[in-house]
């Protein structure tokens, strides 16, 4: 049996959902509350002690980081439809994308997306409750964060990261702008783990991602929420509100 | 064919060289010069444009990144001893470590590592040689860490890399101190990517790599060099001298 523990579907959730659905695969949704800081409370703690989620339940072992979860249910559940190409090469290509997501793409969206939205989040907690959630949170660098997004990221920050972005859109328009499909003639984890984090841009980043700039990208985002299985997966796992439980 | 493009036997480079030679594969190393900024000369950048090593070439076919490099080797050469397991939660495992040596072990250790050796290589050249070089270089962030690495980096930037190192060593041993290999009862590219990074830390971070602090580490290290693979690639791939060949 299969347990995704996630937030909606979007940025590193969105992964393991899409492929989930992609691939047929019957499983449990439990959606944390990030609003409620939920991956950070100790009952999530003991299944990632990161706090951090996507995790994966599979008969009661526990798979951890997005794009592992992806790979591993390739590995896993090898009767599904693929989503890794078989050709050596073209899963290499395949890896580079997805590799190039976590270290280099989904970095920039995240900060503008946090000053954008976490920021506001943050603030709405006094300074007493705010320091004890931030107490709980595992992992240093996720520390920082919060208290840069409550505090507001430095102006060289959001410059920097603005400029990655733009980058990072030439860099995906540069391959759709004339194929479907990241790598070789195949949707694969390649496309699943950059649409987790390009889907939504025509709307946070219209400036840079739309028609007349990215024609390629836009086709490519439309591509996918066109396919049956995100259509179902978008209908079944609604987005989350980002307002705490009492306020929702 | 196989033909390897790397620096010496150390960091990313030392990856593919010693996957290479664990699975028995002959090839040509190609060697090129840092100290030269080979990796950055025009007849390079045709090969990886980001002007980076390593990368290799399989008839006439280039793989890059170090780690996709070594995923590569095992999929294109399946006959070849394994250096992956086939159980795929051991494989999650494996790449949950491949994963973390390339966000996060390494950066701290090369911020490090660049402080020491190459800020004096960067400063040993004058300002319009050493500008020129750096307009070769295809990578923004690449030219940053060089331009950083020749003014020195802020102190806050090397004692925050040095807090990573301290976590990195800590979460080696806490694996290390009671298990042969990162990775189930199998020596994997898990071992092969953070060796890569730790070898020679018990010279230079003797104070957090040594028998009494880090026994298991220790330990691991001398276990991966005593191996006949590790043996005949050290032997016949000589580390660089880090000097220009004028002066070499």
């Amino acid at each position: 049996m299969l347990t995704l523990y996630s937030f909606g579907p979007g940025a590193n959730s969105l992964k393991p959902l899409l492929a989930l659905y992609e691939k047929g695969l019957p499983f449990e949704g439990r959606r944390l509350n990030p609003a409620e800081f939920e991956h950070h409370e100790d009952w999530f703690k003991a299944i990632n002690p990161r706090g951090q989620v996507p995790a994966l339940d599979h008969d009661g072992t526990i798979i951890t980081e997005s794009t592992v979860i992806c790979e591993y249910l390739e590995d896993a559940f090898p009767d599904a439809p693929a989503l890794r190409p078989a050709d050596p090469v073209l899963r290499a290509e395949m890896r580079v994308w997805t590799k190039w997501v976590d270290e280099y793409f989904c970095w920039c969206v995240s900060t503008i997306g946090w000053e954008r939205m976490i920021s506001q989040m943050a603030r709405a907690i006094g300074d007493e409750e705010f320091e004890a959630k931030v107490a709980r949170i595992p992992v240093p660098e996720q520390q920082k964060k919060w208290r840069d997004a409550r505090n507001g990221f430095p102006k060289e920050v959001l410059d920097e990261e603005m400029r990655k972005i733009g980058v990072s859109v030439r860099r995906l328009e540069e391959r759709l702008k004339d194929h479907d499909w990241l790598v070789g003639d195949q949707y694969t984890l390649a496309d699943i783990c950059n649409f987790a984090i390009a889907n939504g841009m025509q709307k946070g980043f219209a400036e840079l991602v739309n028609p007349t700039d990215t024609p390629g990208l836009v086709a490519w985002i439309d591509r996918i929420n066109a396919r049956p299985a995100a259509q179902r997966m978008f209908a079944e796992v609604p987005r989350e509100s980002l307002k705490p439980r009492e306020a929702a």
